[in-house]
């Protein structure tokens, strides 16, 4: 086991017990000194970002500034104990035998392994969201940064830890794990000390972590976000006036970060008409006319090369555009087609390719929506475009999808995830490792925490 | 895999949609109406239970009335929407870019299954709080009957059936799979069609389901409470004057049901001082006059003795008292004793033995208990017998011990499960395989649902 996965997790152990007595006020005053340094770091941060990322400033500057929000709203919630959760049942005295009082509250499960997100190096990162719900409920937090922006984590684990410094809390409350090894998250997760996890990121990654915290001699709840391909669903009844809203919006769903986003809109249905095909025209068309991007690194680029190259030579799949690169670090958006009846049969066509490109699946009529519906995977989203008065009409697919989705988009895109109070940004496997849980949201403070009670007598 | 589970989980999948979508008010009544059936069914079932688990009438029918309580207590739940968690972030169209409305609340996983447990032929069977959280919220239920009591599976499984039918609900929304072998209900957790499952019983049986469930193409929620020792800790001030009504309440607690309760007391910490030995030497009396007792079935009797007879031939361990027994059936009270020295060294001793025995560790002083605390795996319950002004200065025992159990009883005894809004049975590993949830209360129907989110725009 690495030293500093040792050291890390000790110290966060030796920390827990003065972070869970901590008040609720001091939590909420960390988090918000986090996020006010965080601003403060200012263009250094968002240089320093860029260069790890090759994200453009606008983005970085708009993850910041969610990333600070976030924080802060983590902090009322903090302040308020707002998900605490107590409860009381009164002794009864008179009862025979005589009842006592139980009394119980959700209280942190201890320290926390949280991984940082390729695609989010500040909002699902070091002081992201993962950290920002366990920090809000006592645990203290040892961080695995990621290998691709590790001088963005250093920044952002230095604004951390003066905070806790500035709160008079123990420096064991945090620790950057800065060792670029998987072997490192993996001693992290199998640390005795560890007793919950979150991760965000690729389905492979994240499922060899899940594993390893269920392998050990006390398993832990280990919360892994693993993406999903997000099917649209487009009515034709919608096409009517609105194909060139949509196709624009679907569009820049699509490219938005070139196609890093876990809720990125991988595969699209259509049915097979008129309106449909003109849709489909209109999108290979925005698609075709999108500038290369860089990715996130090297290795994502690959990954996505070597997806979309297998998927255009795929059998039964049509490649209605892709964007040429030259460059050996941009890549290109690319848009394919197929129809419901392969679909079906194919399930490697249902899985993730993280980058900047979709599927079109043509259907022969809305009902074979239903039946595309049943065969996907969990899904962390799933985007209906229809009229609201056909909501009623549409219950079969809406039922079916409730049953693969964590949320539901109506006439709108799966990315942009709100962060809020009644977010779900969760769904059931493969798109996380537990669907009662959400990574986004205040819902998300549940995963790190645990009822207990306390028995007095009558 | 059996036909009798492909039958069952199909059919309950096909019942899901109606009873997921089914008021509030029909699933309460249906929890009502299965209440009122058990009852109905009067000293038949009473009659029925005895002969095939050898317990009391008068423990019998208490856990018939717990049961018909929990059913009524889960239908207020229920009729109240009262788990549904529902959350609002309102639009805001004034927003760049406009923000849509996310709503969210909790909803049923899909189809649970369910094991029956060997000890609690009623309160946690075909009809007990499992099945009963699992109805409360719309999640058709596969009841595994435990082989030790068939006869009772049968005629509750028909209550069941009689008020699924009074109340028009699918037939499928709960089925008896009454086919003894364990591979019975290896098949149903490996069923695509089940969704969550949860367990009572044995760490073996337990850890067999959960990582099956784990292994699944698609791994789905399993929560198993598998028992634990449930520490008690003494303290020599509580002694003086109260040392007779401990001893004879921690003897009937130790004893209960021929000792075959989750939350029976297997550990006692005691101070080695004068008043202490007093303590064992009047615990032991109490021990060596109990009657033998018929165990719930030969296997468990089995075990039992194994392992009592191992306990009274390790070494550092001495036997304070046994009761004998020439009855191929029956199973005598035994009591053991050693330090902590001992006991920290060698893990067995603190391993489950299910049955009337408890294993005595005598202590230098006060400060030893926080260093057995400390070596204790997780567990459902602990109890402190201290003082309430002692309560402060015993805050490092307190402390180590939150980390270990799902619930703290001061001054009182760990069986008896209050069945209430407060209650927490679970806790962390090996004591169940998940400790954010809990068995027993109304917080036990949070292991059958999750968040879905639908997002409109503003």
């Amino acid at each position: 086991m690495s030293e500093q996965v040792d050291l890390a997790a000790h110290a966060a152990a030796a920390a827990f017990r003065t972070f869970a007595g901590s008040a609720p006020a001091l939590r909420a005053r960390l988090l918000r000194d986090i996020a006010d340094g965080i601003e403060q770091l200012g263009d250094a941060l968002i240089d320093c970002v860029q260069r790890e990322t090759a994200l453009p400033a606008a983005r970085i500057s708009g993850e910041r500034a969610r990333t600070c929000m976030q924080l802060r709203l983590f902090a009322d919630v903090a302040q308020a104990d707002a998900w605490s959760d107590e409860r009381v049942d009164a002794a009864d005295a008179q009862r025979a035998p005589p009842k006592p009082q139980v009394r119980s509250r959700l209280r942190p499960i201890g320290p926390a392994l949280i991984f940082a997100a390729s695609n989010f190096p500040l909002a699902f990162s070091v002081a992201g969201g993962d950290t920002a719900a366990a920090l809000a409920v006592g645990c203290p937090v040892v961080l695995k940064a990621h290998p691709a922006h590790p001088r963005t984590a250093r920044l952002v684990a230095g604004v951390v830890d003066a905070a806790i410094a500035a709160c008079g809390l123990p420096a064991g409350v945090f620790a950057l794990l800065d060792d670029p090894a998987h072997e490192t998250g993996l001693a992290a997760v199998r640390h005795p000390a560890i007793k919950v996890g979150a991760f965000t990121g690729s389905q492979r990654g994240g499922l060899a972590l899940w594993r390893a915290a269920q392998l050990r001699d006390e398993p832990i709840p280990f919360f892994a976000e693993m993406g999903s391909v997000n099917p649209v669903f487009v009515f034709p009844d919608m096409l009517r006036g609105n194909a060139d809203a949509i196709a624009a919006g679907l569009h820049g769903s699509m490219t938005l970060g070139v196609g890093q986003f876990c809720t990125q809109p991988g595969v699209v249905f259509l049915v097979d008409d008129e309106a449909g095909r003109a849709f489909a025209d209109k999108l290979a068309a925005l698609v075709a006319a999108t500038p290369a991007g860089t990715m996130l690194s090297p290795q994502i680029r690959a990954s996505y090369m070597e997806a979309i190259a297998a998927r255009g030579i795929a059998h039964d799949v049509r490649s209605l555009a892709r964007v040429a690169v030259d460059s050996g670090q941009q890549a290109g958006a690319a848009l394919f087609a197929t129809d419901a009846e392969t679909f079906v049969r194919r399930p490697d066509l249902a899985e993730e390719v993280f980058g900047p490109t979709s599927l079109l699946v043509m259907c022969a009529s809305e009902h074979e929506f239903v039946r595309c519906a049943q065969v996907l995977r969990g899904q962390l989203t799933a985007t209906l475009w229809l009229p609201p008065a056909a909501i009623g009409a549409s219950s079969d697919l809406i039922w079916a999808l409730e049953q693969k989705v964590g949320r539901i988009v109506f006439n709108g895109f799966p990315t942009g995830v709100e962060v809020g109070t009644a977010m779900m940004h969760g769904g059931p496997f493969p798109a996380t490792t537990d669907c009662r849980f959400t990574s986004v949201g205040t819902r998300a403070l549940l995963r790190f925490v645990r009822p207990v009670a306390w028995q007095t007598p009558a």
